[in-house]
């Protein structure tokens, strides 16, 4: 079994042929989306995806332009967030945000290029396989990403702003804009490898609950940062709808460590190696925690 | 053989139970996305779609999902177009556009909305049909849409304005941002009633032709409207990419006719009563010209 960090530089390495490998963008709306989804991310998306086709003993390049898509979504998501209309960020991972380089107008232009080339990507890599599996992957994936998935939990992130933190609404956003990606990448490489129900939905399981644990510890990274390094005081002041602002730090700690272990109880259910899945859950306590 | 009028009734019946198919959407963005699909547009893109499969032998119910979803991509790119940052558009037909009255946040949401709607709904309705003629469609119009298609005309037309008018970029950006749509709508419903190559390559034909005559009538309608009503100059003053700005009025008009004439020579090419697909094609001359 291969690690994360080998998934990781397969996807890095395949992520601007399988773009091109569309035909002919016209060089700016190319180069805006190239910026983007060059700009140096984890590819955690990607990576778990490779990782649970392989673990399920399927093929990871048949899964390749699957894993590529779900991390184009990813990108256009974070392109569209940073816009001045909605996050308004200057800056994302130290780098100037798509619409501070290319303008507002090709910054909304290659959020919907990365999300249709998703969809065209996997349809015509799902039409080559000559099974159904990368139609399921499909259909996963883009249901996740959806309307009643990511695009719910970033429109409930942004209507609530500035309000009281209510604890289903902050688990309904979490769920949605965090871990819905996360569910989608176990899922759709476990349906690639023609994993069976029961093994998708523990795999979605695990998606799950390292979602809401990456959130939490995400929180927590904020509030402690600001402390260490602005002396500000944690949560609450600031009207958004985190973990922290609700449960304060010592609960989700605690929360943010449970998720964990159901993460792991539900990955443990599958009759192969989950070591892997398992290691890289705990590293998000190690590293945030 | 039913008219382009009685397609036009089943999709717009079918908008919004298609939509909520796909499950629990937040108010808000449901909504926005309802308004702006529900604005009344002519539902030209469906309706061919639907009627190119019937002609061809196939089930209109079958391939509902497809115009539905077609409709719902041609309406994101609408909403996405009249934003400040792109077209600043505040009306459309007549009513407020989708950031006047949702804010340009919901507007960017919606529009990223209805494009992951139209890809989830083929591809859960193409995995129903188990057969992969689902899938072709799919493909076939998520590639239309696309970096090298619909999304690729309107930045080459973003990125042109105010430059002079070249031939073959008009002509790009027409082909691209009007033909695209058209061409997917002919191609994805002979190809979901099983038509073969050639007859699909006839009825791409058909879409691009008349997609060019669309642009060209419609480019003359806005000249000839300004100058009967506001007496304003024709053509060139206003710097757009527009067919009458090249070629001036009789030559557009000339060539609009031409458009028509290839659109139904290739239509024709189809073993099957195409009368609907001509009389549509002529209609749009005499009602623009």
């Amino acid at each position: 079994m291969r690690s994360l960090d080998d998934y990781r530089n397969a996807t890095e390495q395949s992520l601007l042929p399988m773009l091109r490998s569309l035909g002919e963008i016209p060089d700016r709306l190319r180069e805006a989306m190239e910026y983007s989804l060059m700009a140096g991310g984890k590819r955690i998306r990607p990576s778990l995806l490779l990782a649970a086709c392989e673990t399920a003993g399927g093929d990871t390049r048949m899964a390749m332009p699957f894993a590529c898509a779900l991390e184009m979504i990813h990108t256009y998501s974070l392109i569209h967030d940073d816009l001045p209309a909605l996050d308004n960020d200057d800056l994302r991972r130290g780098k100037p945000t798509s619409h501070m380089i290319f303008g507002e107008d090709m910054a909304i232009l290659a959020g919907d290029g990365l999300l249709n080339a998703a969809a065209e990507l996997m349809a015509g890599a799902a039409l080559r396989l000559d099974d159904l599996q990368g139609f399921h992957a499909m259909e996963i994936i883009m249901r996740h990403a959806g309307v009643t998935g990511m695009i719910a939990g970033q429109t409930m992130d942004v209507i609530s702003e500035g309000g009281t933190p209510r604890e289903d609404l902050v688990e309904y956003i979490h769920s949605h804009k965090t871990a819905d990606l996360l569910e989608a990448a176990m899922e759709a490489g476990l349906a690639l490898a023609g994993a069976n129900r029961d093994q998708i939905a523990a795999g979605r399981e695990y998606g799950y609950h390292l979602g809401m644990a990456f959130q939490m510890t995400d929180d927590l990274l904020d509030v402690i940062g600001d402390v260490k390094m602005m002396g500000k005081k944690p949560g609450m002041d600031e009207g958004k709808m985190t973990w922290v602002a609700l449960r304060g730090i010592a609960d989700t700690e605690k929360d943010a460590r449970e998720e964990i272990d159901r993460a792991n109880e539900a990955i443990s259910r599958l009759p192969w190696n989950t070591a892997l899945f398992q290691e890289f859950a705990r590293s998000l306590i190690d590293r945030h925690l």
